[in-house]
Formats: C-alpha cells, sequence, structure tokens
C-alpha cells in the first residue's frame, strides 16, 4: 500500500484496514461511501463521520467494561447533535462542559437526568441553564462553585444532586497529559476530601452522591486506566465512609487514548476485560458501593476514530528539496493535526492520499493560512499529488472543528456529514 | 506599583504605564474609561480596544518610515470592521488572506483597490469573489496559483494586477519566527524568480506590478527588519531588470513585533529611522523602482498593544502550594496567551489584576475549560484575588478572538467593545 513505508505497515494503513476501506479504483471510501463523491458534493474542507464506526467504538468499550461500568459520551470532544444522538441511541447518557453542551445534549434526545455537568469553571448563568433544565448530577470543583451550585438550587427551589471532583494524590498516575498527582485547577484536591465532604453536607440544597476521578487523559495502557480506577473506588469508599450513606455515582473519568502517531500502541480492551475482576469485587464487597453507579465518560475514544477531515490539493510546490502540498484545509479546522493543541510530541496524525498511488515519498501537508504554523503533516509518506487531489487526515472525529480557532482568516467553516446505513447526511452545514 | 517584582519595570508595568491608566482608586482604566464599569455592562470575558491606542500606532510607525513607505494593515490580526476602519480612516490601505476577510475591509470602508489578497492557498471561489468585487492586487504563491488567476481573471474579462510573492534565500533572516532561506509554502523561490516573472509575463490577463517579500514575523530588532526589507529591494530591482518595466508595489511585507513576555525589548522606532537613508537612495537612484509604492502591511505591530482581554475570577484555589486563580477567560478565546499558538518558547503574556491590590505573588491564571491546556498565565505576579475580580491580559488585540477555538466546549463568544472618545461601542455583540 502506498502509505506503508516500513515493513510493519504504519498507523495510517492500520487504521484504514481497520476502519475504512478503498473500492477497486483504490480510492479511499467511508462506511462504504466515496469519499470522493462526498467532497465533491459538499464541498471542501469537509468533515465525515461514519455512524458505525461510532457504534463500533461505544459497543466494544462497553463490552468490556461490562459488568463494571456504564459508559455515558463526553459532548466536549465532539458536540454535534447527531453524534450525541448516535451514542444516546446506544444507551449513553452525556457528560457535558458548559450550558451550550447541555442544550446540544438535549436536542440529540439525551434527558436531562442522563446528564453531568463537569468543568472547573461553571458560571452561574450555565447553572441557571442546567439547573433549571432539570440536571442529573453536577460535579463540584471548588468551594466557590460549591456555593454557587447551593445558591441556584435555592434560587431554583430545588435540590441538586452533585458529587465532588478530586484531584488525586501521586499515585494512580498515567496518560499523556497527567491531570493528577500535582498542583492542578481541577477539583477538590485529595488532602482535603474530608472537609469538601463536610461542606456538601452543610448544604441543605446539596445532595452529595458521588465521586468524580479524571487522572488522566489520552491513556493507551490498559494497566495505567485500571489503576487510575482502583484508586478512584478507595476515594469514594472513603466519601461514603464519612456520608454514611451508600455513594450513588462514581464517576470514573474519560481519559482512554486513541493512537495519533506512529509510535502509538492501541488501548487494548481484552487487556482491560482481563484487569476489571479486583474491581469488580472491591465495589461488591462494599455494601456502601454495591448500589453505586459506575461512570466511564470518553469522548476521544468514541468519537475520534469515526472521523476524517478531507482537503483539497490546492498547489504542489518543490522547495528547496521538500515537497509542500498546499492544501484547502489547515490549522483553523484541525488545531490538533497542526500540533498547536498541546500534544507533548509533536509528531504527525496520520494523513493518507484519496486516491491511492505509485511509490510514497514524504511531503508536508500545509493549509492555505499565512502562517508556518499552518500544517497538517510533516513528512507524512504520500504518493505523487496534484492541484485537485483530496488528501485524508484520519482520527478526526473528536477534538477537530470545535476545538480549532475557525474564525482564523475568516474562511468559511466546513461542513459536517454524517455517514448512516447507504446514506451521508449533512449534520453542520458549510458556513454555519 | 502591585505588578512590579523586580528593580526594573516588568513588562506589564511598562505597558501599562505607555498605554493605559489606574484611577485614584488604582482601577485600571482603558482610554480613560473604567475597565470594571466594561465588565459590568458588556459582561466577560470581553475584549476592550482603544482607537487612540491603534491610531498612535500607526501613526507612529508611518512617522517613523515617512519618506520609505506607506503602511497598510493586515487584516487578518484583527479582522473587525470597526478596527479596520479606524486604520483606514488613518489613511491605510488593507492587505487580506481571504475572500470574508476582503469583504470585512469594504465594509470598514477601504477602497477595493487599496486591497492586496495574499496567502498560499487562495481558492477559485475567494478569487472570483476579490476580482468580481475590483481588488487592487493579487500576490501569487505559487504555480498552480498563478494559472488559477489567469483563469479568474479571463472569467471575469479582466486584467487583474499581480505582484509575485518571493521565499527570499538564506541571508537577511530575524524574527521570531523565520519564514525565508528555507524549504517554504509561502511563494516562490528566489532561485526560481526568473522563471517565475516570465510564467506571469506569459499570460495576458496577468499584470506584473511588483514583488511581495515576507521574511520573518514578530521582529523586535529595527537592524533585522532593515536588512529583510534591504533585500527585498535587491529582489524588486531584479524583477524590474527583467520586466524592463518600473515597479508599481514594493510590499516588504509586515513582521514588525511587539513584546509579550518579560524579555522582550520593544522595537526601536527611532533606531528603525535611522536606518531608512540608504534604502531610500537605492530606491531613488534606481529609475525602475524610483515610481514605486513601498508598502508595509503590519498587523500585530498596529492592533496588539491596545486590545486587553478582561476575565472575571470565578475562583481562586490553593493546591498543593499553588495558587490557581480560575477565571470565565482561557484559550478558547485567547489561544495564544495559552502558549498553543505557537510562540516558540511558551512564557507569559502580561496579565495584571484590574483592581491593584497589596502585594503580590505568583499564581496559575486559568481558564473554565476541561483542559489543563487552558492556562492564561503561569506565575504571574498578582496581589489576592477573590471570586467577582478582574483580570487583564495586554497585548491583546491581535490574534486573539479570531485566532482561537471559540467552539471549544461551546462557550458563548465573548462582546468586542472599540472604546473611542468618551464612549465604548459594541463592535461584536456577545454571542455573535
Amino acid at each position: 500500500m502506498a502509505e506503508a513505508t516500513a515493513a510493519a505497515p504504519d498507523l495510517a494503513s492500520a487504521l484504514i484496514a481497520e476502519n475504512f476501506s478503498r473500492d477497486p479504483a483504490g480510492l479511499l471510501q467511508i462506511g462504504g461511501l466515496s469519499l470522493t463523491a462526498l467532497a465533491e458534493r459538499h464541498g471542501t474542507p469537509l468533515f465525515v463521520y461514519d455512524a458505525d464506526l461510532l457504534r463500533r467504538a461505544y459497543r466494544a468499550l462497553r463490552a468490556a467494561v461490562a459488568g463494571f461500568a456504564e459508559v455515558d459520551y463526553s459532548v466536549k470532544a465532539n458536540p454535534n447533535p447527531a453524534v450525541i444522538r448516535v451514542f444516546h441511541e446506544e444507551g449513553a447518557g452525556a457528560e457535558i462542559a458548559s450550558g451550550a453542551e447541555f442544550d446540544a445534549a438535549v436536542r440529540a434526545g439525551v434527558p436531562p437526568q442522563r446528564i453531568l455537568f463537569a468543568g472547573p469553571g461553571k458560571s452561574a448563568a450555565d447553572l441557571d441553564r442546567v439547573i433549571g433544565g432539570g440536571i442529573g448530577e453536577i460535579h463540584l470543583e471548588n468551594r466557590e462553585e460549591l456555593l454557587r451550585v447551593a445558591t441556584a438550587a435555592e434560587r431554583h427551589g430545588t435540590t441538586v444532586r452533585v458529587a465532588l471532583r478530586i484531584n488525586p494524590g501521586a499515585t494512580a498516575q498515567g496518560g499523556a497529559m497527567r491531570m493528577g498527582g500535582k498542583p492542578s485547577p481541577f477539583g477538590f484536591d485529595e488532602e482535603e476530601l474530608s472537609e469538601a465532604v463536610a461542606a456538601v453536607e452543610g448544604q441543605p440544597r446539596l445532595h452529595l452522591v458521588g465521586l468524580h476521578l479524571f487522572a488522566g487523559t489520552q491513556g493507551l495502557k490498559a494497566e495505567t486506566l485500571i489503576g487510575q480506577w482502583a484508586y478512584g473506588l478507595a476515594l469514594a469508599a472513603q466519601i461514603a465512609r464519612q456520608t454514611g450513606r451508600p455513594l450513588e455515582t462514581i464517576d470514573l473519568g474519560g481519559g482512554l487514548g486513541i493512537p495519533y502517531f506512529s509510535g502509538d500502541a492501541t488501548l487494548d480492551l481484552d487487556a482491560l476485560r482481563a484487569g476489571l475482576p479486583p474491581l469488580v469485587e472491591t465495589v461488591r464487597n462494599d455494601p456502601r458501593l454495591a448500589g453505586a453507579r459506575v461512570v466511564l465518560e470518553p469522548g476521544r475514544y468514541l468519537a475520534g476514530p469515526a472521523g476524517i477531515y478531507l482537503a483539497r490539493v490546492l498547489a504542489v510546490k518543490h522547495s528547496r528539496g521538500s515537497r509542500f502540498v498546499i492544501t484547502d484545509g489547515g490549522m483553523h479546522h484541525h488545531l490538533a493535526a497542526s500540533g498547536n493543541l498541546g500534544q507533548i510530541v509533536k509528531r504527525d496524525f496520520p494523513v493518507v492520499a484519496v486516491r491511492q498511488g505509485e511509490g510514497a515519498s514524504p511531503c508536508t501537508v500545509s493549509g492555505p493560512l499565512c502562517t508556518p504554523l499552518d500544517v497538517l503533516a510533516r513528512a507524512a509518506p504520500l504518493p505523487e499529488l496534484a492541484e485537485g487531489d483530496l488528501v485524508a487526515v484520519l482520527q478526526s472525529g473528536a477534538y477537530g472543528l470545535t476545538a480549532s480557532p475557525t474564525g482564523f482568516l475568516s474562511h468559511p467553516t466546513p461542513a459536517e456529514v454524517l455517514v448512516d446505513g447507504d446514506g451521508a447526511v449533512v449534520i453542520r452545514a458549510r458556513g454555519a
């Protein structure tokens, strides 16, 4: 295959083999539909998501953690209501991070009581919106917020179910971006857990139902996740001991990663499943935990692999020994692929040519913006390309369009299309 | 002053002394208006720009380069039509990078013939829009684009004035982000200048009027800029020798920097002025250059210092020995301040407290998003702060709102307000 340069298939080839296909002419397809035809019909740049891949990721994870946890969807990864709806139809509730995400989840059909709200800076306006809308649970991150939620509950004449988000101690860490064990703006430090529990218990309008632990993101190793989850259960038990009541919710966060770069491993769901029995035992043996709903709420893991960002080649420039493929797509739609969304190692997202060509040599895929930052891939092994050809950035279903500076240089925003069954539906119009 | 921590005033204090003021109660003002009152009236987060500072920057630069170059405004830095209008009223034409930026400039009152279009990925649709709109000049970046412009000119039955953008050789470099002397997607390599000239001259619908050189961005040293401009004049002379015609335009790009970090120097306009006489001589002594309009088209330099990003404190958290000030503003509005817009050295933008308090100790100013990337400043020396207080990110007039992932977590976009004379006008409504 054109995109293979080493003896072992590279990440792009492996992903195509697993999730996509090529037609007899070698043209890349998604969900059995031609990306070339989709680009013709909907224009480029274009985000395309495959509903079957969304479902497949959800079902695989749910099966792996069955008997231990439920799987909700973290809306921030891709807040398009059509994407949320696919997961909700599979059984997922929603984790949201703003009032607008609450609205998106409700629009997608998620019942408000299946929605939980996390995030370190919840405004009074957003709290009014979600409490007024009947949200299921709010996860508290600091003292000021605790009081803001209590005040908002008072305003609405209601009681709000809350959980404490805990910034864990130095153990049970992992993931490319560690979010615990050190000073952090997120949640209450584990050292002050007891005080935080007492503070919530002192608020008549707040009903403490559980714990939220988010120990890291982009975790690709099962043993790391298992360790973090075990730690979360221990903290949950501590809360329950203090309140003397059974917990109702144990939110172990998201943090399940997907491979972006050629050195990345895929998370091994079998290994994850194999590591769960001790956790299941822990829950079962503690009467204060046995009735709790254990929740995972990944976003990237569920939505990322299902999406492709399509861009059309505008020019191919050979400059001082290097080949530049200049496309109409760039960092204004896909900041993460440009390496400017905080990836610790800024290597390259998997990028392939839609039309399978002969040979492959490294090139830089750059965008239309007037900045050297606007690069979608460096040293991508692509075949010969010319004006009008299409390139596809894989793993683009999460933290793509909505995590990008779409106003930069004022280009129109791309359309988003959802492929489902035999058809493709525009789920966000170009320029909308 | 609270923000001074060393013997020499730090950048924030120097900027406040130069551009802003504090009222008798110690509250920060912009253009003589209270930031506290503006935050009350327009909500937070909020971008505020001072029209007088925009004008002052424009006039100072125009005075420094008088007799050598005109100063246009690069719209990409801040495409709000009200901002473009301020510069246009001072005499600036506009450099644009997309069809939508063309529309914004026209809406701001810039005559189409005073607009020039640069950028490595101009689409056929954008070319139709600007050629149909009567644009003054299009700067060509590669062969495919050259033909696209010729074809579009043919479609419109017109002749288009074009300049060649040149990626210069290894000499005359500088700036924090070098854009020449190496392989690059931008412009024609200097080595193929002669071929490129011949290619344009072979197109009856294209009228070659000049050169565009952009050698680097964020240049803080006068001598570096002078060197780059001298290089540009030499390339211009080369083009004119080949065509045998006088040049009409020599666009020396933008690239004038502003200080963001405490180690940064301010560009010395006196030194810039002192370096110009040899360049003026060069132009005057070459009959093919003497009649050309020499253009500088900075964006950041003109708009950056005039803007403040205001955010309100939601919580203050002391975690494991560190102080976190959690605000309602963050990287979704100000990606550059979070260090995720490709700053080579990710230090801190100048951030100050609006209410001048006693003492100052380092803290992290973080935003409301669920990601450790959402940090506006690390180790900012701020006084004691509490929920409800305001913090101001200085140097935020360029590459702020429109260079940020505003859709990330779906918070409403902040309003933009322009302070001018005694009043403040909303130039972009909240959530628009």
